[in-house]
C-alpha cells in the first residue's frame, strides 16, 4: 500500500499532540512503522526561521495579515517539496501537526482573508497536493484557549480574540463539512472518549484503504 | 504637487546607488526636499529579516523558488502598507532601490517562474499600487556581474550563473518596452552620460508633472 499523509488539525487546545499519539499506536496496530512527523509552520530549517517570524512578531512592527499568509505559504512549500514529498516517495507515512486547513481556517475565517485569494494561493503554491486523511478535533474555542493558557505563555496568534477563534472555529467546520477527506472528531467529550472516537475513524479509514490490523492478518 | 514614487531598477552592477545620487540631487532641484529612500527586499525590520533568508539562503536546505518569491512578496507588503503608502500619504516622496518589476525579472525571467503565476501574486498582494516613475538601468550582465565582484562577496543571487542574468536582463527589457511608466536608461555608457540620461529623463518627466526647476519657478 502506498504512503499516506495524515493531518491532526483544530484550534489550539484541542488535543492534537494526544491525537497524533493515537493515531502513531493505531497505524503500528496495522503494520504501519515507518513515520515522520510535521509541525506546521515549521519543520524545515526555514520554515521554522519563518515560524518564529510569524509566531513572535515584530516588536516594533505590526505584521500584515498579507505577510503573515504568505510567510506561511512560504513555509509550507518548503516542507512540502524538502520534506513530506520525499518521505511519502521513500515510502514512509506522514503525519503532519496542521497543514493547508489551518491557513484557510485562521486566516481566512479568522483573520478575514479573501477566501477565493487563500484557495488560488494553495493551488499556485501547492497544486494539487492534499493530505490523505484530515482529522479535525472540534471543539468550543473557550474551553481550547483555557487548556493553552494553562500550558504557559500565549504566542501572538493565540493572543487572538475569542471571536477570532470562532470565526476560526466556524470555517473549519464549513470547510470539514463540503470535504470527504476531512473527519470531524467531537473534541469538548472526555479524553478517552475523543480517543476512542479517532481510533474508530482512522481504523474504519484504513479499512477503506485496504489495510486491516496486523493481528488479523497474521491469523 | 501630490508626492510621488520613483524607483531605480537593474542587475547588480548597474549603477543604481550613483542614479538615486542624482535623483535626489534633479528632485531638490526641483524644490522636493522631504524624501524617503527604500531598498527591496528589507527596509521594514520583518522585511530586512526576510531579506537576510533570501540572501543568504540556508546552509542545510534549498531554498525552493516559490519559498522565494512569496518571502519577496511578504517583504514587499510590509515595506508598501508600513512605509511606502504612510510616506506618501505625508507627503513625502518615496525613492526605492528596487520594487516589484525585479521580482518579475529575477523570479520570472531568471528563475522562469511563470509570468501568469507572478502577476497574480502582485496583484493579488498589492493590488493597484504601482510606482510612478521607474529608472531601468540596462546592462550586458557581464560588466554588471564584474562591478559588483569588485565590491566584495557575492550573494545566494548574486552566484547565479550569467544565463540566469541574461534571462533576467530580457525580462527587463520586454518589460520596460510595455510600460510608459518605464523608463529605459543605457547604463553601458560613461558614467557622466549615464547621469545625464537619468538627470534630463526625470526632468523631461517631472515638467510632465507639472513640476519646474526651482530657479526658473522664482524669475
Amino acid at each position: 500500500m502506498n504512503s499516506k499523509f495524515i493531518v491532526i488539525e483544530g484550534l489550539e487546545g484541542a488535543g492534537k499532540t494526544t491525537a497524533r499519539n493515537i493515531v502513531v499506536e493505531t497505524l503500528r496496530a496495522h503494520g504501519v512503522q515507518d513515520v515522520v512527523f510535521t509541525r506546521e509552520p515549521g519543520g524545515t530549517p526555514l520554515a521554522e526561521r519563518l515560524r518564529e517570524l510569524i509566531k513572535q512578531g515584530m516588536t516594533d512592527e505590526k505584521v500584515t495579515d498579507k505577510a503573515e499568509v504568505l510567510m506561511l505559504y512560504a513555509a509550507r512549500v518548503q516542507l512540502v517539496d524538502n520534506v513530506i514529498k520525499p518521505a511519502l516517495a521513500r515510502g514512509q507515512w506522514v503525519i503532519g501537526d496542521r497543514h493547508d486547513l489551518s491557513s484557510q481556517a485562521y486566516q481566512g475565517g479568522g483573520r478575514g482573508i479573501d477566501q477565493q485569494l487563500l484557495r488560488s494561493l494553495r493551488d499556485t503554491v501547492l497544486g494539487d497536493f492534499r493530505p490523505d486523511l484530515t482529522l479535525y478535533l472540534d471543539l468550543p474555542p473557550a474551553i481550547g484557549l483555557q487548556r493553552a493558557r494553562q500550558r504557559g505563555e500565549l504566542d501572538r496568534i493565540e493572543q487572538e480574540s475569542l471571536a477570532f477563534f470562532d470565526r476560526t472555529r466556524s470555517r473549519y467546520q464549513e470547510l470539514a463539512a463540503e470535504d470527504n477527506r476531512i473527519v470531524t472528531i467531537d473534541a469538548s467529550q472526555s479524553i478517552d472518549a475523543v480517543n476512542a472516537d479517532i481510533r474508530s475513524a482512522l481504523q474504519q479509514w484504513l479499512r477503506q484503504q485496504g489495510l486491516h490490523p496486523v493481528e488479523q492478518e497474521s491469523r
